[in-house]
């Protein structure tokens, strides 16, 4: 699919519904929430909104591929957290950079750089913009003399491919499906489909230690990454191509997760694989959450490595129209281009099965060829409702904003022993703020990924809005989420990444001397302090 | 098995073999290479040895704990190179440390930090002292007014348990027998058998990155680590227990490599296992090289994820008595503790067979209870013969050095594309620098461990020494061989390290960038420059 991106919402202009289906929508979500539902509002137009004026001209050198646009600008004011779009929404686009700019090639980000070092300008290198924390926008635009938005979209060719390593060398600004088409004509694919994967970019990925496909084992794009070059205002940073290396600290690692603030990842070696021909997928219904935890802490400590493994409690289960008898849920797949996958689902049945887990439908099994989508694609039953409302719950959240609700997921992961004690912690502190601001709320859980020594959870909570505060009840009931997962052993982020909103927490989380390293890895590479200045470290 | 460390060779004292088990050890060495072995020398006893003076004396508060004792400080001069062994047989303990300080507690490490800060000494962090790359030797003792060896081998303790989340706290110092013993009361195993496993420690393993019993996916002890606590001349850097984590570059990640430069490690959560109940084990023959190493690419690639998956060519299989007959041998293994195996060990063996891979002995199973043994314990066969040998090889090369014998492993990795011009270089500069120095020498290769997208090739190469020069002709066959990896797009190491051998390499191969970075970072943990100075990263 194709399209104008919304400057204030998720993904394609065209896909926020009209008022017919928004009251419908409003009206499912009134059944199921008891919320209110009855003022729908519509986005302010782009000529009525706050676009500050751009404050720079680009350099001649990259004249033709910039721009000062308001549209460009607005679109690309922030991410696309509940804040961000409820901002878009309402016509702030306040945070809008002066100048956007589009290499097609390395030298032009050479000139962006030196060009903004040299004329006090910060640059936020952008991928998708699908960052909802923050991690695109600038929190005080005013301690520059401008603000470069460098658009990577445009480096997206998939360079070599390696047949016989199974790897690729790809442009970093590619896009989820620009990179599966690609792979597609090699009957290769990287299998990795977070949320944002119709938009999101491999460089933006890696910057952010995203979360992919794989429930297990090869969960982040981490485990995908083979070597990186990334482009610094000292220079080029590349790492080389290596299966494995014991020479000292990785360097890959220190790009994994550095969020802009030390370069500009450029492109990448990444692991692909053949698309999967043996594909099992079940749905097993818990009465009990905490058995279908233990169940699925047996299968993901069984040595299976199922690729799906995602548990859904009762909420989530309803929301995402998996289940409406109030079950838990834990969808399991497995996928292999080798071998058949029925042992495995056996095997992981049985387990779950110790502990109360119905499988009524039994598993599902096909063998097939490699298919053209380029999507997530376990297609059966419950697992295929459950991929498309994966894929469509981004969308969702603008309806929310129109219809006065509250939207907004958080993540984290912690171990075993301590999840019992932050599950309860978490909905009891999110309820209690969604009380105390909205009168009412509800949240969900489900497991996102799960390791031998800890699942990663993901909640979803929803609340009333009250017109005009929204963003001041979203911070009360986001400060308390936070505040309750790290004070019970979570980290703040298992996949979102840091960005700005996570920034206080993550810095009490890292070792304090930790923080001092990335200050002086930065200060290495980026002496000006240009690069995306806020997020993952404070400023000064 | 316990005894008296040897001060200059592997190992114990006691397991140097008499004068007549060496001459039949030399005639054997004889019928497989060829070389001439009639002079058998016998290692110089201390008394004669030169052992530098101690120059330094323990501040009291760690008085109790400390020795200048000659033995103690001459055992610690140095690693366990050939190199090493070689001076060490003559009677060159030069590099000897001014003091042994052997730390029962943590309070013992940062007094002792202290104390080398402002008294302009060198402190190098010790465990088993197996170092093959000069990882614990100071290359000038004189830039320093002393050298302290902290040898953290007290500091063994499994302190907790997290049965749940399957893992464990453990002293630093422990090494992989005593991890093993205390683990085993808990139905636990780390299942890291490197081949310094009987004296290497937990911290070494994680400063060095150290490669263990999988041969394929968990390969490094940097999959086993879920959080470190290291001390460092600026205060503690401990990163919390989390089975995952999105917030920004992982700190454990600047601690794995970091060899002894940046801190002392002074404990870690690790993750451990129950002990497996289903076992396989085959050994497949290939007539031809190249497919057997096509066979290892299919298989590791096919997503089985074999516990063993060594490729011995035919010199590694006769050498270590695998096989006889030119065959070259790929040994394969599946584990479980939850489900039988054969089924991943027959599709394994049907993807060998593709490639003419012959099993005549067929594959064995074994399912039965935990068992006692602490070691690595796969007992069929061929593989058991293979395990024997493994762990004696580094005990044979006290016999090479008392034989004339030049004796060493170097190993590396690389993308599969890059593997066939590698090998070949590698095997030809190898051979040609052995026919300089010596006239002659063997030279054979085995994968340690395989990835979906390179192997990890290891060379072992034999060569007759001329008394008196064995050092120099040694270092040109290394530097021979180095620099066919180094210019075939291998990794300098994929498990041995880095130390002061390695550096030069090492340093070539990452980002430069990443090298000013490493430096800013020893820069903040450890200003005065005491920590294991020259040791990854050049002084100065």
């Amino acid at each position: 699919m194709d399209g104008r991106l919304s400057t204030w919402g998720w993904g394609y202009e065209e896909r926020f519904p009209d008022r017919e289906t928004r009251t419908l929508f409003g009206q499912q979500l009134r059944l199921i929430t008891g919320f209110e539902i009855s003022d729908i509002r519509e986005p302010m137009i782009l000529e009525g909104a706050q676009i500050p004026p751009s404050r720079i001209e680009a350099p001649a050198a990259l004249a033709a591929i910039s721009s000062t646009d308001p549209r460009e600008r607005a679109t690309r004011a922030m991410g696309r957290a509940y804040r961000d779009i409820v901002r878009g929404f309402h016509g702030d686009y306040g945070s809008a950079p002066d100048l956007v700019v589009s290499p097609t090639e390395e030298e032009h980000v050479r000139i962006a750089l030196d060009w903004a070092s040299e004329n006090d300008c910060a640059v936020v290198p952008y991928g998708g913009g699908t960052s909802v924390v923050g991690g695109v926008e600038l929190e005080d635009r005013d301690a520059f003399r401008g603000v470069m938005c460098l658009d990577l979209r445009a480096m997206d060719r998939l360079i070599e491919l390696d047949p016989l390593s199974r790897a690729a060398r790809i442009g970093a600004g590619a896009t989820g499906p620009r990179i599966e088409a690609q792979l597609r004509s090699h009957s290769a694919t990287l299998r990795f489909f977070p949320q944002s994967f119709e938009f999101a970019t491999l460089g933006g990925w890696i910057a952010t230690r995203a979360g992919g496909h794989f429930a297990t084992l090869h969960t982040h794009i981490d485990d995908l990454v083979e070597s990186v070059r990334m482009l610094t205002p000292r220079g080029v940073f590349e790492s080389r191509r290596l299966p494995a290396s014991g020479a000292g600290p990785s360097p890959d690692r220190l790009v994994l997760g550095s969020e802009g603030v030390l370069g500009v990842i450029s492109e990448a070696w990444v692991r692909v694989r053949p698309r999967p021909v043996f594909r099992a997928s079940a749905s097993v219904r818990f009465v009990e959450w905490l058995d279908a935890v233990t169940a699925t802490r047996a299968v993901v400590q069984s040595g299976l490595y199922p690729s799906n493994c995602r548990l859904l409690d009762k909420r989530e289960a309803m929301l995402n129209r998996v289940a409406a008898d109030g079950s838990n849920v834990l969808l399991l797949g497995f996928e292999s281009a080798d071998h058949p996958v029925e042992w495995q689902m056996e095997r992981a049945l049985a387990i779950a099965s110790d502990f109360g887990g119905q499988c009524p439908d039994g598993p599902q099994y096909r063998s097939s060829p490699a298919r053209e989508s380029a999507g997530p694609d376990v297609r059966d039953g419950l697992a295929e409702r459950w991929r498309q409302a994966f894929l469509d719950a981004p969308y969702l959240v603008n309806s929310m904003v129109s219809l006065g609700v509250i939207a907004d997921t958080f993540e984290t992961a912690c171990t075993w022993d301590r999840f019992e004690a932050l599950h309860a912690a978490v909905i009891r502190s999110t309820r209690d703020a969604m009380k105390r601001v909205a009168g009412k709320g509800m949240i969900s859980c489900r497991f996102t990924h799960v390791y031998p020594d800890g699942p990663a959870p993901y909640f979803t909570f929803l609340a009333p809005a009250k017109r005009g505060s929204e963003l001041s009840q979203w911070a009360e009931i986001k400060a308390a989420a936070s505040e309750a997962i790290a004070s019970n052993g979570g980290t703040i982020t298992h996949h979102h990444a840091v960005g700005r909103m996570h920034r206080a927490h993550a810095q009490k989380q890292r070792p304090e001397l930790f923080g001092e390293v990335l200050r002086a890895a930065k200060q290495t590479l980026d002496p000006r302090g240009i690069l995306n200045p806020g997020a993952l470290l404070s400023l000064g």
